[in-house]
């Protein structure tokens, strides 16, 4: 497929833009009116820039309130399209779009609209342009799909076709199957935006929350796989209008926005080769339509390993902290500066040798987790279904005899290792490590494997963070939480694999005084900052650690007396937790034990958890309570 | 009237909240059941420390989905609410706040609410306790104000009245007018929360959006009026939920909510004495109660002076440009190194005194405006209206025979002195300066005055901008306005006094990489980045400026070819306007052509406007182009 992007989307001047556009590797451009006019570029100098980038120009865009209007308003329309006609004809731009009139006072009369499209698509059509109509969700008389066929239908020109735009269509909770009842020779232009689902006015939703396929709720694929069934020829083209997208550097989004299309395109391959198994025609469509077809996405297993970028300093106020959790110190790396740790199935390492990734890493964020290891069937396929999606593969240095573990550089420019299962029998590590004897990580505090990860973004890379964790890592957004932090509300979205062995929250805030915010900025790009860790008896747990010297975040009486109040549990439990700070959660499926000790360096901190039943949750109800202890800390 | 706020209005631990509270001079708080929670504070000890503070507790809130639901959870509920009654009892807090039930499986039967709400209502009576019920806008079965009335009349408790908030009763459009049939011992107590009109689903709406009186557009003085005059006893309380307080330091932010309760007094105060007229039940309460009674709001009649804080360098590149611009250096002041420049009626000071407050102001932010001087009707009494608003005079080092002018410090930290009528006619600004021979203030450029001025606002002090231009000044909000920057989106806030002679436009953005945002961080809290100067004459002016030698704006020629394609312009005017980069805005009341110089020191900048007819905009259609032009610089 052709892949084309408007320019709206991304922030910067149209150059910059354009730029940014063409190293993302799309195919073409849309021209927002609005950048053109503020752009020094004439025209012509604009489709050069574009040529010299190998970028085409599929679509110039908006041309409103065109149709349904008097007969003096309609010759002034005219004029107006046709100086439009001849700055296209300049910039090389063969399409025009038009959007459904929004103005209350225009004439709702299906055939008055027609003809006026029609005289319009006939004076396109002296210069060699075509017309695109569009139904706006929010247009005054025509704001459906099919309503906009109707009209198109009617003006029956060649040079005029429609224009159908995702959000206005998913937005209004339109049915795109119809789609496939219009004939392909009318169906001119193809934009897509996705948007998370938000109760709100449309207009105030389209201008200010689309985001891009993948990154909301809308299920794009289907509406692709009914477009391309009807024979849509032309090129799949992003138009999001974001307000976090118009603020962040444009490279990244952009990068996101090829990849969010590549990754479309790759659900669609599926839906369609599924269709096909009894739809000759869609059989038909597989065989000539060419769809991105990545390597599959990884079949995660948790996680391998946690890699702390540390100095001396940090590394022995972690290690100490560590011991207190009941981990063992298991050996240090053949070659490098760098040790060991392990309790049940988690290994944590701790790096500090100097030169490295991680001193690098160390340098810019002070002591932060720079690297994860995940446990996949086949750790190659991981990276190349990454690379595929244009993120950069990683290739630390390595010595005589160690282990290669293929690994991604992610966009928060950590490191994401894919450890085999092959290379997990083989003892990966411990052809690094020198185990030192009697060591065997044993589980002194009963911490059997990692729970969950949090990751603090800053707002700009939320989204970006996002894709990569559902398009890479195959992982599937949760519902978003709000968390009350004393000092600003936190959104946190979790991802989680199929089985649920890797789950990420991943955590933003808008202000910056809140944990998360303070952690985003610290981190520069933010990173993953809370560790939470299973055990199967929380007491016992609790009872090893602070006995292991470390302290135990401590929970107000109150939030006790509250539990007390709520729920119908037994007084002795109560007290119990509120001897060790123990917070507790249960809904229909399960309960919720957890509590929180300082890492002591960084921002990050550790939590310790049980599940009992199938609780699937994270303990939010006890969010607030949480973040104002760690706050008075 | 006795002052309450909640404590989820504001950010912070529940001890800091109570601290800022007291020190804003609130008289009471209502309790916020999740800051209990999260308190390391015993319900005991929270008494105690409002005691110390001078605080009263007026009410323990929210007590959520209590009433229609079976036997079995009503059993429950009842153990849950005599718990916090104890607790209650021990905190002091003599009334719990009982919101409508919202899950929708509840039993919607009015009987059935009413019994439940009756058998509660005696627990409470056991303890001296009171309970007031609220229909929350989104209420699964009650959710109009009448409708609680109704319940709250069949359960007939003496314990049992309401809870009206203006939030939940005209976000649905209920006319308020309904509360004088209200007996007053049943209006338990009041809770106040403005906001600005979106169409969005309600609940998110009030979640996150609400704000102080006088910050939003409900009419919160007509509310008031119908509570005070169906003999509502009690507080005017504020609950509001914002997540921009939230995040904001909560001193500032509660000193604001006082200062709104303190303007809301004053609204409602005039409108009794006017319905006190023909209304003796009006005129009765005008005698007994006792509300807010400031000095009335300046008449303003626009900028006076504008005051500078440079050093040496950038005094002397901005004084160059001021030359460039047709300003007449008027002469230097008689004590200090400060010097007056000076065209038509817009005088500007640039003040480099060492030591002075203009020094301090420059070493935190640079060069930048430190002072603003409003011509007014009475000095005095406007610095008194700010000072009974709790704004904080100020007074800087005067020399002898120098001129005093009374002063406020405004929230940004700069000073707003108010220049009267008689210290003008005095020539206030002759006594203090030295005025050179022969040096008038000629209006070389054909400059005549301050047309308006741009404030650049970070985003948690928008609202107390907001708020002290309305307050203090008298300046009305006019609707707000979305700019594009190339890096993100602006909202502009446009507040004008009735004739129109001061205009100040309060911008802000939530990305850090548009000029405003930069400029809001640059500036340390935000201020004057931009000034307008109106003349008669834009090309006439245009010529005289850059034939002194500064440079304008430079705007795209699309620009042009699309005002060409727009509007139906002479093609003459268009290529003058193309010659010197002036942008063109029109409506139905008149015309608006403007360009743009730089000032080449700090972030600030000037317009040079001209009106035509009776045009009150600011050219926003011309924002977009104008930015990334500047962004271009």
């Amino acid at each position: 497929m052709r892949r084309s992007i408007a320019t709206v989307c991304i922030s910067g001047t149209l150059e910059e833009k354009l730029e940014s556009i063409a190293r993302a590797r799309f195919d073409a451009v849309e021209i927002f009116e609005n950048d053109l006019i503020a752009s020094r570029l004439s025209p012509r100098e604009i489709r050069q820039r574009c040529a010299d980038l190998g970028l085409g120009i599929d679509l110039y865009q908006p041309f409103r309130d065109m149709d349904g209007v008097d007969e003096a308003r309609f010759r002034r329309n005219l004029d107006r399209a046709q100086r439009k006609f001849d700055l296209m004809v300049e910039l090389g731009a063969p399409m025009l779009l038009v959007c459904s009139n929004v103005q209350p006072d225009m004439i709702c009369d299906d055939e008055l609209l027609a003809s006026q499209l029609h005289a319009m698509a006939e004076k396109a059509a002296e210069r060699g342009l075509r017309v695109a109509y569009e139904a706006l969700a929010w247009g005054h008389h025509v704001n459906r799909y099919l309503h906009s066929w109707e009209i198109v239908k009617k003006a029956d020109h060649p040079h005029l076709g429609l224009c159908l735009d995702s959000f206005h269509i998913l937005s209004r909770g339109d049915d795109p199957a119809g789609i496939e009842t219009i004939p392909a020779d009318k169906l001119f232009f193809l934009q897509l935006a996705d948007a998370p689902m938000l109760a709100m006015d449309v207009l105030q939703w389209s201008r200010h929350f689309r985001c891009f396929p993948g990154q909301g709720t809308f299920d794009l694929a289907r509406f692709v796989e009914h477009v391309l069934m009807a024979g849509y020829p032309g090129p799949l083209s992003l138009e999001v209008f974001n307000d976090v997208f118009r603020a962040a550097p444009n490279r990244r989004t952009t990068l996101d926005a090829h990849e969010s299309l590549l990754f479309l395109e790759e659900q669609v391959r599926q839906r369609i080769a599924a269709r096909a198994v009894a739809d000759p025609a869609a059989a038909q469509l597989a065989e000539r339509i060419e769809l991105f077809n990545p390597p599959a996405p990884p079949t995660l297993k948790g996680v391998s390993f946690i890699e702390f970028a540390v100095d001396a300093a940090s590394g022995h106020v972690l290690a100490r902290a560590l011991e207190g959790l009941g981990f063992d110190r298991l050996g240090a790396h053949r070659s490098k500066d760098v040790t060991l740790y392990q309790q049940g199935e988690v290994r944590l390492i701790l790096n500090q040798e100097p030169g490295s990734f991680a001193a690098d890493f160390f340098q810019r964020r002070g002591p932060s987790i720079c690297a994860l290891g995940l446990a996949t069937d086949d750790g190659q396929r991981a990276v190349n279904r990454g690379v595929a999606f244009q993120l950069p593969r990683y290739a630390g240095r390595v010595g005589p005899n160690e282990t290669i573990i293929p690994a991604l550089r992610a966009v928060d420019d950590s490191v994401i290792y894919f450890v085999s299962q092959a290379l997990e029998e083989r003892g990966f590590l411990e052809s690094d490590f020198v185990i030192e004897a009697g060591r065997q990580g044993h589980s002194r505090a009963g911490i059997r494997q990692v729970d969950h990860l949090a990751h603090a973004y800053p707002l700009e890379q939320f989204d970006t963070g996002v894709l990569f964790n559902r398009v890479v890592l195959g992982l599937a957004p949760q519902p978003s939480l709000e968390l009350a932090d004393p000092h600003g509300l936190v959104r946190s979205c979790a991802m989680v694999n199929d089985d649920q062995s890797l789950r990420i929250a991943l955590n933003v805030s808008q202000s910056r005084t809140t944990a998360t915010g303070r952690t985003a900025e610290t981190l520069q790009g933010g990173g993953i900052h809370h560790i939470a860790l299973a055990c199967d008896d929380i007491f016992a747990c609790a009872t090893r650690v602070r006995a292991g010297g470390i302290a135990l975040l401590p929970v107000p009486d109150n939030y006790y007396d509250d539990l007390a109040a709520r729920l119908d549990l037994e007084p002795g439990l109560v007290e119990r937790m509120r001897q060790f700070g123990v917070l507790y959660d249960e809904n229909a499926d399960g309960a919720f034990f957890h509590f929180y000790v300082r890492s002591f360096v960084g921002s990050f901190f550790f939590e310790i958890v049980q599940r009992v039943g199938r609780y699937a949750g994270f303990g939010a109800a006890n969010a607030a309570v949480r973040m104002t202890a760690q706050s008075a800390q």
